[in-house]
């Protein structure tokens, strides 16, 4: 640390020691605001999380909120310490959504280097973490890796042993968790408008979701900014406009929040997120682009002890500027193409019809 | 329903049944969240909405949420059912605002096909509903008359007889109310800043109110999203640069909520709205514009079993890029002018002088 | 007033008389959106302000709002009546901050012109305004000395006699309120991140805060609405472009918030404002201005009856467009650089370390 200025410069490449254990500032207790903001920045219509009685008749004392909108703020939280000097976001996995979240919960995250490998040029490495939200009883909410390339400063330093963590390529069913008392029923149809149940889809069905949105500059950086994520890139039009983006870029969870509230139209009964089993963000988005989202069904199965929901893996295509039909000769090869911005593979429960 | 794709594509001209009831999903619960943001999004100062002391004074037992605020939410559940495929929405009659919403209160919508006319190029038609919104005590809160075009897409399906329902010019004295507790006392003005009363009010008076307030991009898609309106051309500006008007469309209700806001100066008492008697948009409103708002005195009268407050109809001018004062040579014809785009007839309680 | 139009005109220089007391309107009571949309309009990280098992570690029953959010709010409420036809916000000064405010409480506003001095051009004077807060328990929770140029009207009205109010170049002590159950503890880093305390920071000392924030036009608009704050010249561009400026200003309290934000990074540890001891908006900010923050330290001393807690008189400099490591050669004339656009004095509680 810059003693002298008392700025912190954040974690350089050197900075990380692997198994290390970093706990995060900022604890932040989730309010009514968060999630009506949430819904104002994203358009959200999943009646579970802006509906008492809904969540109520699910089972839940009250209203959980969003998944996307707790993982943001937990992620938020990481971005001093983990992220501030990063060159590129490279990915997530192993999310888990382990623990709802409830309005007047506090969420605190801490992170543990679990690999680190410098890259040949001896400029740069990648670090891989493991992070852990827990809630004030202490209770794990939520758990994901990412891996980040991180600037070095000191290049005289040595590089670390190189030491690449093994992921699963999906989070494993014993890592997903759906509370023993929210139940589906019957009646779900009528809050959330849809039809489809578990068993009307099929692997390798593709949804074209028809809404888009784009993004105004002040949407993204409220969005950010509620999440307390501080990456600079951003929020500094003076400093990114010397960059060779030329201006701000979205902050990737703006865009994976942006897809799951346009694909609510053909998955109104995913009520919940129970896995990311990897993302990457394929291309930058900046203010102006406009969203879309298609859905790939990629797997169904049921869920151990469960009759009223099975699991759907999707797979989540965000597109820029391009409707998400002229993409289909694409299909295969979806993530080089420079119109994507999101390629996320995730699970839900989905109620079953039960018939 | 197209069930390959799974999206649903709304309902067509042809697919509306007279008297066919709809219940819209998404059932939402007020939170102290979305009072907050109306405030941000409109620079609503009626104390009766923002002070708990003021109106427990007025005897509620907490702060009402905004009439506005509650009927944009209430309407936003309506748009994917009815509106998603209308050319325009062409007017309201016979708002009726019958219950005070509170922070807490859980809204439900739905709404019946009261009339049905096909046009006479046989490509759409006009639909009328009657939409009713409950509170969870099933408590009906507002009802109000829509009417919109709406595309036809089968067009070989015969046209309905058409039925065109009688809809009063004004919401009948006996459907508006008050709440019995509600009590009008002599320092409101001590918490509105306003200094006028009934009795200072005249028919075929003008208000010019001298605030403007300039839309930006991110204000109305934020306020349209946390109604939970979905209409797309509120939000997806690639689809709309090649619609006739180049650009997203701003959704009517934010310009009401503005005028609303800014008539507060000269119309500072008027605590509650009673009714909206009809309204049209006269044109579109788009991201830059300059909102401003002129007032017309219609109408005066008593309310039955109040002596505290009266009734004050009045005509609000929503006016672009304009100032009220040089459109007052076209009073007369306000709603052809093309810097017009709002004329709504409603009615308000004011507090009464009582001397 | 014009009673013709019922729109209240505001105060002109000759409107004010000396020693007049004016009971704000608009009472308002701060609801977790408020909090909520502060966090999303600053990037505010104040563990204080929005984690509640830290607030209650401090000794507060529940979370205080941010010092500013609640400023501004309290401020925004002497707009329609003190500045609504001012040519410019003079200064600020003996800003004391004397009682948590919390989620619940409401607060009340009324001002008493201390000060008149009519300008040798006989066009315009200066009004000098002591404005005090109050919460619904009747306790002052903030007072503030304000001066503003206001238009005069009626040209032909006498100048008052000049009284110019002598006014403390900055708070006194005994006008610096710590709540007696607040107490700083040795896990404040945790929750803020950050590493010094009070024994760390010298006199004479400079932090070039890194991060910097682009103004977006529908965030200061919302936090201005927010505030309830309706100064025209920040909402209405069709009125501005008329204006030597050409465009709407930003209401400076949204600077002030901004940077205060942005200078978390070096003064983490910085918990709660003490007292605003003087402040100018040395030029005026718009939108797409990129704001930039440097803290130089004034004077630090320790405060009666606390070993665990000292003051910091601090300065928060507010620059556009412009890296702060860059104005380092301007640093003694900094309020006449062109960049320059807040210079603020004020005083922080700052932790000791205690060792």
């Amino acid at each position: 640390m810059n003693h002298k200025t008392k700025v912190n410069p954040g974690r350089f490449f050197e900075d990380f020691v692997l198994n290390q254990v970093i706990h995060h500032a900022t604890p932040r207790t989730i309010t009514a605001g968060d999630a009506s903001l949430y819904i104002a920045l994203t358009g959200a219509r999943n009646p579970m999380h802006c509906s008492t009685p809904f969540a109520n008749s699910l089972g839940y004392h009250s209203t959980p909120i969003d998944d996307l909108l707790a993982f943001h703020i937990a992620f938020g939280k990481t971005v001093p310490d983990i992220s501030i000097n990063a060159v590129a976001n490279l990915g997530y996995a192993d999310v888990r959504f382990l623990h709802p979240i409830f309005v007047g919960d506090t969420l605190h995250t801490s992170s543990q280097v679990i690999g680190l490998k410098q890259n040949s040029n001896g400029k740069s490495g990648v670090v891989w973490v493991r992070s852990t939200t827990t809630n004030q009883q202490n209770i794990v909410v939520l758990s994901w890796v990412r891996w980040v390339m991180v600037h070095k400063n000191a290049l005289n330093v040595a590089a670390p042993k190189p030491v690449i963590p093994d992921l699963p390529n999906q989070v494993r069913i014993e890592d997903m968790h759906l509370p023993p008392y929210f139940k589906a029923h019957h009646e779900i149809s009528n809050a959330t408008g849809g039809q489809y149940y578990w068993e009307d889809y099929q692997a390798g069905e593709r949804i074209n979701h028809v809404a888009g949105a784009t993004i105004n500059p002040a949407e993204h950086t409220l969005a950010t900014r509620l999440y307390q994520n501080n990456a600079r890139l951003h929020f500094d039009d003076y400093l990114m406009k010397q960059s060779s983006f030329g201006q701000r870029l979205v902050y990737g969870g703006v865009v994976i929040s942006l897809c799951r509230a346009l694909s609510f139209e053909g998955l109104e009964n995913a009520l919940t997120i129970l896995a990311i089993n990897a993302g990457t963000h394929a291309n930058p988005s900046f203010a102006g682009d406009t969203i879309y989202c298609a859905t790939e069904v990629i797997d169904k199965y049921t869920l151990p002890g469960r009759d009223d929901m099975g699991a759907l893996r999707l797979r989540m295509i965000g597109i820029k500027d391009c409707l998400p039909s002229e993409l289909d000769a694409f299909k295969s090869e979806t993530s080089d193409h420079p119109n994507v911005v999101l390629d996320l593979d995730y699970t839900v429960a989905m109620p079953r019809r039960g018939e």
